[in-house]
Order: structure tokens, then C-alpha cells, then sequence
């Protein structure tokens, strides 16, 4: 499938989605947050737990719940990770944003009725509270970007029905850069600790500029792309597919530096 | 000083605050969010904390500071509130009311920059990261509400600097009431365990229905009003004398059963 065809010039939009070794480093954040700051025209902040939902997990003596490899959220641990995500990271942001004279509101997918999803519904593991995105609240975060909100998502969503839900972070910036797509020119950019996605793994000079499906397809029987990254990058082909313009994958660096390398993914 | 005069017929605006015991009885919160969700027209909801904050310190280890009988919020116990009153209890709040219909978006004063203070620095007590509200983000609030949004508030502020303030829910629900009192003919409920303020105690049905502050000054000689309804009352009286239309003190049933008892506060 190729991408929709863009009847008009939209307005540019940058979605940016920051991990877990980001956050877990208080001195990398408030850089980040400061290059983030002077990115011009209207952008989107989303951003995962790291490590502080764990070490508060341990600290009230739950036990991490995995089902054949995969973590499943239990009632306990959802009540830690909404604690951690939307209250103490997602908080912290939006203050030091602030700070950074941008006017951050951060938000759950409950906020506004931004991102609903659903309960997955797995034929044979039982994931607990972790949600599936089903639709993004476009027309509020149109009303918000205009008003010079910068809006900051946490990894939360919730069901409608009172039932808050722990999603994937790449899932949904994906998901809100698919669905702003129809109104912006969405760059939709993955910050990791890595300058890119790399021929080789132990090497960060190796970086590959490019991906196209066809060379996906390539990488991936030749084993230089696999695990934790494949399913990144099935994401990323998706999202273009249904109409996100742009996506790079690199190192927050990216963002200011124009010299700094990183992974463009095109179809 | 009296009420200042209103120059034009304002738009009807309700701010409801609700404590600890709503907050920590699940099925009275459930009520009380159906009982808000049908109050008509513009509304915000400020909530304070309950006793999760209390527990989960506990469960983490760490020993409540004080000084001199008053609670002291240091570093570690400003994260335990900012998770719980801005994680857990307000998107659980948020999510229950989008189940009701109601478009609620959570806040903290970070976000929006919706309310800015001031580190309290206080001559012989140390409070740590306590917040004295200076400003209120009318302008943005009024752009939410008359775009459908409730906002409910929990009771963290920010200083504008990055950092997060924990700030008295009253403080925040009588700030809110004045500064959109400008723009709003404002009604502020305070909403509490009992049916009103009572001139004994232990007799729920002697609310008193109304007080003025002749009356009020008379109560405190009598020692019918003390402890912790002086502060509260002192509160309502400065919101009354700084704009705010109508003050209502009550059981939460005050808010859909027109015949219950109150009591309204008046200059």
C-alpha cells in the first residue's frame, strides 16, 4: 500500500517519542528537554516509563508477572505504572518544560478521551490491563496544537468505561502520528541511546542511513536486523503505509544537530 | 470589601472540591462522579489526597516529617504525592468520568501552566516543597471550557523553575474560584463528610444554613466553630471578598438533592 495522497499542503508536525534510557538519566532528560524546547512549529512529546515503575514495584514487594517471556500487567502493577507514568515522569516533564517557556499539558489517554483503546484480548496469554489503540481523539489535539499546546503522552490509555490501560509507547506515538496524518505532515521520530539502526550492533558507526522495505526484507534474512527491532520497524512500516510522511530513528542528537547521523524509513 | 461589582451577566461556573473521605471510598467517589457528571454547564473539579499518599509512604519506608504539628513535604514525599494525587487518583477520576460522558482532562498546575506558585518560605518553619498559589492560567482555562473540557485539578502545583509543589486542594479550589471569577459568576462547593457546618458536632442535623461574617465572628466567641474549620472558613470569606459569587459548604448529596442541607456562606 502506498501512502495517501496528500490533497493539500499540511501543516508540518513533529511526534517524538523518548525510551526508557532517556528518562532513567535526569541530566540526558533535561538536555533532551531543551532541544526538545526549540524545535519549531507544532510537536508531540511521548514518552516511556523506564526503570523507576520496576524499582517502585520492587520497593512494595510486588512480583513482576511474565507470561512465556512477555510482561503482564496485573492490577497491581497497572496501579504503579499509572503512579510512575502519569504522575511522577509525566509531571516532571511538564514542569521542566514549563521551565523551558513550553506550554506543555501532559496527558493520558483518559485526558480528553485522547487515545481509547481496547482491552487485549489475547487467544492464549493474558496480558492483564494492557491495551490495544483503537481510536485517537484528533479533533481535541487539533483544538490543543492550535492553542499552542505541546502536548507530553505517557505510555497510559484507557477503555471508556472507567478502565485505565498500559500501552506501548511506540505504539502510540505510531498511533497518533497515523491518526494526525489526515490533518498534518507528520515527522514522527524514535529517540533511543543508539545513532540509528546499525549493520552492526557493536559498532556505532554503522549506522544505515536508509531503510526501504526492500531492504528490510533483505537486512532481516541476513540477521542484521532482529529482535527488539523488528518489531520497531514493522511499526514504522506500517505507520507510513497509512500515511505518515516521514520517520527517523536515532539518537535525540538527531533533533538539533543536522550533521548528526540517523536511520530515515521510507517505503 | 465587598463583592466587586459585576459589570455584565457572567456565565454560571461550578467548582466542586472534594477531600479524602470521597476520595478513599470507592463507591462514594463512583457516586459522586455520576452525581458530577450530570451538574449542568461549565464545572472544574479539584480533588485533594486521601489516605493512599499516607500508605504508600509507609510502604516505601519513609517516616512523615513534621514540624510542630504541621505536615512537612520533603523531597522524597513530593514524588509519593505527585505520583499519587497526579497518577493514581486523578486519572482514575479522569477515566471514570469519561465513562460518565463527561470529557474530563486531569491537571496539575504544571500542566497548561494553569497555576504557578511560590515555594512557601515561611520566617521559622521549613514546609520543603510546599506551593502558595501566585497565578492562575485564566486565559487557557477558559479557552478548555468553552470547548467542552472539565478540567479537574489535583492538588500539585509548579513554580515555574521545573519544579513540582505540593499545594492545600481548598487553596487551590478558592484560587481557581477568584481568578475565573473575573470571567465567571462562579458558585465553589466545598464538598466534605458532613451536611454542612454545624453548630455541634456531634448533631448532623444542626447545620447551620447560613453564615455571614457577623455571625461568623460570633461562632468563633462561642466556640461553636474551631480547629480546622476557622482556616476553612477564613478562606471562603476571602474568596466572597475577592469576587466569588456563592459559596456552598456540604454532604456531596448538596449538589443533585435540592433538599438537603447546606451551608452558604455569604459576606
Amino acid at each position: 500500500m502506498s501512502p495517501k495522497p496528500k490533497t493539500k499542503n499540511l501543516k508540518p508536525l513533529s511526534i517524538i517519542k523518548i525510551g526508557g534510557n532517556i528518562i532513567d538519566n535526569p541530566a540526558e532528560l533535561a538536555q533532551f528537554l531543551i532541544d526538545f524546547s526549540i524545535i519549531e512549529g507544532d510537536k508531540i512529546l511521548v514518552h516511556g516509563g523506564g526503570k523507576s515503575a520496576t524499582k517502585m514495584a520492587e520497593s512494595i514487594g510486588l512480583i513482576p508477572q511474565m507470561i512465556d517471556g512477555r510482561r503482564i500487567t496485573d492490577a497491581a502493577m497497572l496501579e504503579v505504572v499509572v503512579m510512575i507514568y502519569a504522575g511522577q515522569i509525566n509531571k516532571n516533564i511538564v514542569a521542566q518544560l514549563q521551565a523551558n517557556f513550553t506550554n506543555a499539558i501532559g496527558f493520558s489517554g483518559a485526558d480528553g478521551n485522547l487515545i481509547q483503546s481496547d482491552k487485549r484480548n489475547h487467544l492464549t496469554i493474558n496480558y492483564g490491563y494492557v491495551g490495544d489503540v483503537k481510536k485517537v481523539n484528533t479533533e481535541l489535539l487539533e483544538t490543543l496544537l492550535s492553542n499552542g499546546i505541546v502536548p507530553v503522552f505517557c505510555a497510559i490509555t484507557h477503555d471508556g468505561k472507567g478502565q485505565l490501560l498500559n500501552t506501548n509507547a511506540d505504539t502510540i506515538a505510531s498511533e497518533l502520528a497515523i491518526a494526525l496524518s489526515e490533518v498534518f505532515d507528520v515527522t514522527l521520530n524514535y529517540c533511543f541511546e543508539k545513532p540509528g539502526v546499525l549493520y552492526d550492533a557493536e559498532d556505532d558507526s554503522s549506522v544505515i542511513e536508509n531503510i526501504n522495505q526492500e531492504l528490510y526484507s533483505k537486512l532481516k534474512v541476513e540477521k542484521a536486523i532482529h529482535s527488539g527491532m523488528i518489531p520497531k520497524l514493522d511499526n514504522c512500516f506500517n505507520s507510513l503505509s497509512k500515511g505518515v510522511q516521514k520517520i527517523k530513528i536515532g539518537h535525540h542528537r538527531m533533533l538539533q544537530d543536522k550533521t548528526s547521523l540517523y536511520t530515515s524509513i521510507e517505503l
